[in-house]
């Protein structure tokens, strides 16, 4: 896997073989990472090799995350730096492992790349992604490259660990349970909707961080594992509606909340707060929505991260199983501001 | 990751949501996979989770490989079926946990597909990957689904597992050791080249196997690493000159073969050899290329497969570690038919 035929141009002048990006990626590997006892043979074999234990040599459980990140439907080069291309390739894979209370072990890329690609977009991008990597301490450990006949390809794939059985699944929410979500919402898709209207503009990431550097919920989610609370969780990256949908389909259950409890970001210079819509229905937020009893007591705020609850009753049983989404579509089309189904 | 927003079409006429293109591939998934109990949560979460243990319940380290598939460099849809590309995506990467002697347990596979593209084209192929996977074993655990702005383009994880500290590395190549290879080699660059030439006529798959449906030596990988019989192995998926040149570089030896005595696939009806360059620099045969002791004695077929010693001589320690693949490279400028290094 890990060496490939073929090459990859990277330098608007210069093609080089795969193997020099290869070797390249691997310098920056292994510059900016600390040494993983997890991953006992990185990129430079067939496949990588793991050895996944919880904390205090467990045995764990292990996650898998795969995520694509493709120029022209994830990201334009116009709109997003490169080094905002390789923090969200990387956070939207860490995100997930937070959505399951999991701690992140190692990264590996497939990254295509067209011929004509200048070499300092890539490095840019990879040392964005491995700073990011170093910071939850990821090691990047494999990946595959090759050319690309149109765009940059990029799929990250993340390998967690869980002590065994205690993944917070989608599945466990019940009625009675309350839902809360960390941050606030719709910051990413209030950023899309400025670049979409004025085509021209690079926007400041400054003024929209959830957007160009999102900040997966690692420890966030950690405690909320560790200390048992939440029933059920995910991560807002397909936006609240759709991602509420996915716990109550699971759960086999359904959900209200109210429309006036939605965190709504705050976004621009100066910053005002975005539309509901995009609260409710803007993605790659990257934030964690989860579900709990409501005899557990929980925070205002945790891991530094405000949480706030979004109902007063919350979710409840529904007669016809596993019906949560369609209803909730359908109730989304009736009234958008305070659904109930 | 699982449940990605936006969606993928993939009927000429119908634009389907993404939530039902997964709700087919999961649902093929589970009709034609074993349950295995290594998967605990496959498809329809944030991370698939996997307990990833050794036969017997020991503890394993756990193997990590990621390829690419990607239209007009890896496959083009005049030249190969939808059969043949789910297949070969497969292949590459169950060849890479083939290539360390370890057991695939779980593949997941990030897949955009263009808006035109007809749903026939997504059904067979998915069908075909999963018949493959059936056969070893392997369950179909997750993946990320997107519409591509350019052509298929898939890319398949594979994880597997190896009792721990066992598994076969590049790097275990020692001087007096021998070089063997399974199978023949060249038959997949003959293909190409058959099809280069001639653009129009579409090869039958069943002159051309190793090309269209190469079988990953799984089962030889693992006899090999349980047998402690190789030192250093990998899969022929670069050529032979290539592959060869990992794993002079990763074990710091160079290397001697016969040109006499590498094994070169038969294709074409009537069937004939192919010429030494495919057999030497032909890459994609997924054949298992491996060294062993001198004092080992490796049968002519094992696990059905025929294997071939290529040297009377083989591995060599030279001067300067890890220079055996600028070396090789060298030398295979110099004399192709029969270089030392």
């Amino acid at each position: 896997m890990q060496v490939r035929r073929g090459f990859v141009a990277y330098s608007s002048a210069v093609a080089i073989t795969e193997k020099a990006l290869i070797a390249q990626v691997r310098r920056l590997a292994r510059a900016t990472t600390k040494e993983s006892a997890a991953v006992l043979t990185g990129i430079g074999d067939d496949c990588a090799v793991l050895r996944l234990l919880a904390r205090g040599g467990k045995p764990a459980d292990t996650l898998v995350t795969t995520d694509f990140t493709l120029e022209g439907i994830h990201f334009r080069r116009d709109w997003h730096s490169a080094e905002s291309v390789g923090h969200r390739c990387l956070a939207r894979g860490l995100s997930d492992i937070a959505a399951m209370g999991g701690e992140p072990v190692a990264a590996f890329l497939s990254l295509a790349l067209p011929r004509d690609l200048a070499q300092s977009w890539v490095g840019r991008f990879a040392r964005s992604l491995i700073s990011l990597a170093e910071r939850h301490g990821v090691t990047l450990a494999g990946g595959d490259t090759a050319e690309s006949p149109n765009g940059i390809l990029a799929d990250i794939i993340v390998l967690g660990r869980v002590a065994q059985g205690r993944a917070l699944l989608r599945s466990g929410a019940r009625p009675g349970d309350r839902i809360y979500v960390s941050g606030e919402l719709g910051g990413s898709a209030a950023a899309v909707g400025q670049m979409r209207k004025k085509r021209k503009r690079k926007l400041n990431p400054q003024e929209y961080p959830r957007h160009f550097f999102p900040e997966p919920r690692i420890e966030l989610g950690r405690i909320l594992r560790e200390k048992r609370l939440a029933s059920a969780m995910i991560d807002t990256s397909d936006g609240l509606s759709t991602d509420l949908g996915h716990i109550c389909e699971e759960s086999g259950v359904g959900a209200e909340i109210e429309a006036e409890l939605i965190p709504r970001a705050r976004v621009g210079k100066p910053s005002r707060e975005v539309d509901l819509q995009f609260a409710l229905h803007g993605g790659e937020d990257y934030e964690l929505l989860f579900t709990a009893p409501a005899s557990r007591r929980i925070p205002s705020r945790m891991a530094g991260i405000p949480l706030r609850v979004m109902c007063p009753i919350s979710v409840r049983r529904i007669p016809a199983m596993r019906d949560g989404m369609r209803l909730l579509a359908e109730l989304l089309r009736r009234g958008r501001e305070h659904f109930r189904k």
